[in-house]
């Protein structure tokens, strides 16, 4: 059998044959086998990565079919802006022109609905403004003589472009007109120059601000009629979705800490979602910034809070941070004794699965857009069993000092193995399951921040109170949970 | 005296006159004085908004007087290419075309030179590759006859904006090449569109290309060589401060809790820069992207390893995250009782020193780009005061069930005023304060996830190796330390 199979300067590879005599390996033509196996490689290495790029992307057709549906879009919209191009009676009305509206599709369709129409408006009103404000600092600087034109223009020129600039670094100002700046800077400087040679200044805003609006209306009305992707829609959707892997990942940590049956793997995806919620925050403000810019659609007017949902997901991190703090002590290479171990997996089982109760209950008031009675039971029933946590951490030092009074040892009705002789246990071995344990009571208290601002959002969106027979229905079911 | 200010349906309101009889009070002209009122609130709002505008632009410029430069470069790149456009020789030479290059100046002039470089090269790339598409294309329409010209090239721009908008989607695409494809796009519909027009294709093709060249230069001259922003520089600074930050609010955070002397109010800004290292992931993950496009700059190589400080940033994030969490727990409602706080007072007082030491000495690392010795011996520090935590915490349940050897209580030297009466404290009352000291010791290996990570990009991006004498001064100041 060969013993290797690389070739290594002073090294000698041998293969013992089966007569039993050895034979020498010999390498068959240095350079050019090895740079085959080079290119080989490369090739390889090339085919591999196109590969995979190919694969994700069609994994990303695949699981948001929304993103394909867009692009499908973009074609078309731009195809029929160029039909309108091709058109010769229009075509001999615009001119070159007409460039302009293939341009503004281009430029101006964006993924969602809301995106779209904020860069229109911005788009169609910047162009407006520069350009009569371009066309009035050209009237000045006409009036200035011929000698002064150039410099009243350039100065005008400098001193607009740096403003609008400026104006691009305020936060308040970039989030909703970064565009529009742009485009002001854009049409001025194009205005006040050009205007130094064509004295068609008014015939030519008029062609480009009706080619422009050529252009806007094709992307609005291929935005919002073909499979409308709504901006309000999908920071909705992201909210709830994170509503959920909120819950799960607080259930499958804990779960993880106190049951140890080797189902670890399938739980880690669920247990990792609570990093999308504190990714999410970039997403939440550009969607909420878009979504106030679109008209009412589905089950949202036009005035919708959007911004109430930044208040949601901002307190949905902070929630978020806690968990992860406790899966860091989770996975902490401390772990505490077992009878401890019992005797809190129970108390704390239920606290997260209440607390995972109260986050699944916002979900459905959000989904159902109705004031649920059900949360309100929820969260008492999460605080009853944070008290219950609270009161089996007061008895712990009791029990493991075994200098309990023997009231007091009856009224653990012996239910936990409460150790006889390994009860000097160090507060260090302790210390792991009391984290976990404050670290849980601490996710409760930011719980009740969500339930504090999703109450707030269905005041102020009017979601529809509880019916009565839902409410009835909830408070048997709370009942039956309890027994 | 008046009995109030507001006039309000029935009642009345009246008014004392020294002689001892009372006159009523009547509103003087109802709807005129109310709407001007309103009018004069209005105003006042008005004027408030605008003034807290202008008094936020103000605070920009003064603290960031690198937006200020950069405003000024725009409108100064802006004003000197408007200068080439008055210059009649060229514009005979380009006509209409010149536009372009204000285009340019305008869309790819960014803040920093990596952003700067990063759409230069996009832009030109992608306006070559699409018009050299685009003119292949138009040549295959011609040969499919006049009748089919129109089809093939509607289907070919369908198709080919389908496409580009789909890798638009990709993560890795879209972090360096989306704008790119938004130009790749734009000028394939344009040249594919134009060109059943006009026959001179490759004479506006040469202009256009050579226009953008003329844009890019001007911009990337100007980005370059008057006061310059590098994004590495930025992401590199971006870094330091966080870990400043980082260092201050852990030292505020603790000294906050064990000390309770009113100083509260000085250090809650401190206290807060945490959440600045919170939020920065997207600008850091935005820097490192431009800064690959930079040439060699300051300390900085061409090939620095950029994407490292992402590393860094994630294992300062994660840091984050806990300190989030121990802030959360301080400003818990349970407090410890005050012998408790004192027993872990010093020792938790110096791990959080010793561990924001560590981030102020990789802050040191970093700003000298020299490997620290110091560094390791603060980490040996530090892990050492976690150790002596842990022995506290061990210590403890002996002190406070009070059957201690008297060997135990003698070892504790009577230092603690360990409590003779009170001795049965709930472990309800101890676990704010253990909760903390394990968040410190969490804390603690958080921070060596940074270090390590330091470590990592002092070996990639070669940090000269500290100097004998540094590390001799090092290891005395230690010791002194120490002492």
């Amino acid at each position: 059998m060969a013993k290797g199979n690389e070739f290594s300067g002073r090294l000698e590879w041998r293969i013992n044959v089966a007569d039993g005599t050895s034979k020498t390996l010999v390498p068959e033509s240095g350079i050019i086998q090895k740079s085959c196996r080079r290119l080989q490689g490369v090739v390889v290495g090339i085919t591999l990565r196109i590969w995979s790029f190919l694969h994700k992307a069609w994994e990303i057709g695949v699981n948001e079919p929304k993103k394909f549906f867009h692009c499908l879009k973009v074609g078309m919209a731009l195809s029929l802006v160029s039909l309108f191009y091709y058109m010769r009676p229009l075509y001999d009305g615009y001119g070159t022109n007409a460039m302009w509206a293939v341009m503004t599709v281009v430029v101006v369709f964006e993924y969602t609905v809301g995106a779209t129409l904020c860069k229109c408006v911005n788009r169609a009103m910047a162009t407006f403004l520069a350009g009569s404000l371009g066309i009035g600092v050209h009237w000045v600087a006409n009036q200035c003589g011929e000698k002064f034109e150039p410099v009243v223009l350039e100065f005008s020129v400098f001193l607009l472009a740096a403003a609008a600039t400026f104006f691009r670094f305020i936060p308040s100002v970039k989030a909703r007109f970064d565009y529009g700046l742009l485009i002001f800077i854009l049409t001025f400087s194009l205005v006040s120059v050009s205007g130094f040679r064509v004295d068609k200044l008014f015939e030519m805003a008029h062609q480009r601000l009706s080619t422009i609006t050529i252009g806007v209306s094709f992307c609005i009305i291929t935005s919002m009629l073909f499979c409308p992707v709504w901006a309000g829609q999908e920071l909705y959707s992201l909210i709830n979705r994170n509503l959920e892997k909120l819950a799960d990942s607080l259930d499958g940590c804990v779960a993880e800490y106190f049951t140890d049956d080797g189902t670890k793997e399938d739980s880690s995806k669920n247990l990792q979602g609570y990093k999308c919620v504190l990714n999410s925050k970039a997403t939440e403000e550009s969607m909420a910034n878009f979504a106030r810019w679109e008209p009412a659609h589905g089950r949202f007017n036009f005035g919708h809070p959007w911004k109430q949902y930044l208040k949601i997901g901002s307190s949905m991190r902070n929630c978020a941070y806690c968990i992860e703090t406790l899966n860091g002590c989770i996975s902490s290479e401390i772990q505490a004794p077992e009878f401890l171990k019992k005797h809190f997996n129970d108390v704390c089982m239920r606290l997260s699965s209440h607390s995972s109760n109260v986050l699944k209950e916002l979900g459905n008031t959000m989904k159902s857009m109705t004031k649920s009675s059900k949360t309100e039971s929820s969260v008492r029933e999460m605080n009853f069993t944070v008290q219950e946590l609270q009161s089996a951490l007061k008895s712990l030092p009791y029990q493991l000092a075994l200098f309990t009074s023997p009231a007091l040892e009856a009224s653990n009705n012996g239910k936990d193995e409460a150790p006889t002789e390994s009860s000097k246990v160090p507060l260090l071995e302790i210390l792991p399951v009391t984290t976990v344990a404050s670290l849980l009571i601490e996710i409760a208290a930011r719980i009740e921040g969500i339930v504090e601002e999703v109450d707030e959002l269905a005041n102020q969106a009017e979601f529809k109170p509880a019916s009565k027979k839902g409410s009835k229905k909830t408070q048997q079911s709370s009942t039956d949970d309890k027994d």
